[in-house]
């Protein structure tokens, strides 16, 4: 498997062996703040984050490769040991799989925006003012009812305010396609057109659900029509059971998060409605699988939000709950982020990312945590595809390689 | 492109993004001095270098692959962004691009020296004594005049001294040749010999070039013959452009170095007479390109010296102009080296060269600039090849990757 980096042979597998937590804070890494020099992470008070770290390997993580600024998908595949430029995913397959949709190799999926458009048919809102979770649901169940396809199967699932994902089932569907979102308002959407012959089915019965659909939301008064984007055909990838012979576990309130997550295997025990809840289905759970995700998003919400004391906020609230997932004490604690968000940037950057990594055989440097003092640690400035390798080895699952 | 190690398609395209400036001091890695422990940078004051360092990501530089010691082409094709073991150039087409010709794919260049023989065809001197460009220059137009290669077309430069190029044109020339330079003098120069079948057309040719060149410089005091070799046929690689979407401009007073720039597509505005004279080409040009490449040659010459003080010295002396560049606020500052070449060995080396990387975004450590500080930085010890989709990041010429 080109995606790991070792011989597969390395794995041990059956029970008995260490327990492995990853808690990611979306977004961790940081820009220092021009008055005081210190990134988001160095400026917050963390006083339980800063014990691990004294007694942790520290690091830097690079997400996918230098200069590089990823999506949230390729991240995480990065941090559960995938190659994210092999692993590619679209978008719509990771939000049916987190809205805990069985996809099927072969399965086209589409990101939908419930939007409004004018009588005459062009775009005034593309997020279409967005609506609660339930308005969004009930337009859904109205398209459920009444949009018939003939010919192929679908499946249109509401994911979360103006998101859904459309799914089409049946041979012969590729998904190389163009949006028919144009991604701004006052014109029409476009059609969506096939840029391979093989994808040429897949653009007819789009273009016909998305015809459909408007004239059944003509009359809404806001989610009048429905805008598609972010194309894929879903291709199993092995999961992490197959590949380092772990059973994991995802704790995320975001589907897309769940998704990730689910697209490599890991069960969905419960939706937390908050951090806390997600530490609590963790504690609840924690001898049921070798391997648990936990997801934070606060720190890349309040970095996107151009927000620095809200993304130092943000990781001081996570201090405040990882005293408990600390307690459970895993063979091999690892807490990191998916990728950079600085507050000074606003979005998703490409700056490497502090990683600690707590375990029996972690060798600490004995510094806090934070940028400055995770590049002088002991694990060096590497790539998110190899945590996992180094996970396994502080969890006991790797086989001595040669004699 | 196997060479560039991110997707093609995250290169965003067009006007408006972050300019780039490369100063390429060369051979600035350097190792500690006996007395001292300092190397030649860490011994040099600095001024407007370490200020620079302060505000910039650091890091170092691995030119090619761990412990691999660069000549000049491969170690600056890295830092354009291409992996030097797989774009090979020969020396010869360097040469020849430096010099201003337009080599065209499956042209065969061979680099000559204006040799000294005796009477019976022995070397007495490989370089000709070093002659005046002009010297040299009159050589090479006698012999353009005079010397006819019935069949293939041939083109003969003189390059500086010493120092020329011959560039064969024609079907059927492949270059997997024997050198006729035997690297010692008191012996006849050798036979171009063919070690490839394919190599034959090109063998003959070249040995009838050198015969009937000797039969007219025969009685010649001092440039007497040629000696050949480094041979290469050229193969277009894609330019910074094409790849980087970068249009790009190289101010270098020796020609090599305008010969690997051209080579990836750059400009040459001009050809300084100093390094002063190459930041007034910049500062005269900035608007007009995306990227540019500043070639600073004193800290390699004095290195393979083995002149510590030297070096020293002209480290400080790029330190004077340095200001001059930086207030021009690219919004990527990159000054770095092609390689290491320290004093104490007198030769090109292996040992990994500190970069800072100034921009906007830049995460610095407050670390002044040299082989200690830089390594602690946010960069960590990376390959030249991935400093330029570092670079592109910086400059706001890279999409996110993935959703």
């Amino acid at each position: 498997m080109a995606s790991i980096r070792i011989p597969d042979d390395l794995v041990i597998r059956g029970g008995g062996k260490g327990r492995i937590v990853l808690v990611v804070l979306d977004g961790l890494g940081g820009l220092p703040h021009p008055d005081t020099g210190l990134t988001e992470l160095e400026t917050a008070r963390t006083p339980v984050l800063d014990g691990l770290a004294r007694r942790s390997s520290l690091g830097m993580l690079i997400p996918v490769r230098h200069g590089v600024t990823p999506g949230s998908g390729p991240a995480h595949l990065a941090l559960f040991g995938y190659d994210p430029l092999e692993t590619v995913i679209g978008r719509g397959a990771l939000s049916a799989l987190g809205v805990g949709f069985e996809l099927r190799p072969g399965d086209v999926a589409a990101r939908l925006n419930l939007a409004t458009l004018d009588a005459e048919g062009r775009i005034v809102d593309r997020r279409g003012g967005r609506p609660s979770d339930g308005e969004g649901r009930r337009i859904v169940e109205l398209l459920v009812r009444t949009v018939a396809l003939p010919g192929v199967e679908y499946f249109l699932l509401h994911e979360k305010e103006h998101r859904a994902v459309l799914v089409l089932r049946g041979p012969g569907l590729e998904a190389d396609l163009t949006d028919t979102d144009p991604q701004r308002t006052g014109v029409p959407p476009l059609d969506a057109t096939a840029i391979t012959p093989g994808s040429e089915r897949a653009a007819r019965v789009i273009n016909e659900f998305l015809a459909k659909a408007r004239a059944v939301l003509r009359e809404e008064p806001i989610l009048s029509g429905l805008l598609a984007r972010g194309y894929a055909r879903f291709e199993e990838i092995p999961s992490i059971e197959t590949r380092f012979g772990l059973t994991g576990r995802v704790l995320a309130k975001y589907p897309m998060y769940r998704g990730v997550a689910r697209l490599v295997g890991m069960e969905i025990p419960g939706i937390p409605g908050s951090d806390e809840e997600a530490v609590g289905l963790l504690e609840a759970g924690f001898t049921d699988a070798d391997f648990h995700f936990l997801h934070c998003k606060a720190p890349d919400a309040r970095g996107e939000d151009g927000d620095f004391a809200g993304k130092v906020a943000a990781i001081e609230a996570a201090d405040a709950w990882m005293g408990r997932v600390a307690a459970l004490e895993p063979d091999v604690l690892i807490v990191t982020g998916d990728h950079s968000t600085p507050a000074a940037m606003g979005i998703h950057s490409w700056h490497p990312v502090p990683v600690l990594l707590k375990s029996r055989w972690a060798r600490p440097t004995g510094a806090t945590f934070g940028e400055k003092e995770a590049r002088q640690g002991d694990l060096g400035v590497i790539e998110s595809r190899d945590l996992m390798t180094l996970a396994l080895a502080h969890a006991g699952r790797l086989a001595k390689f040669g004699a």
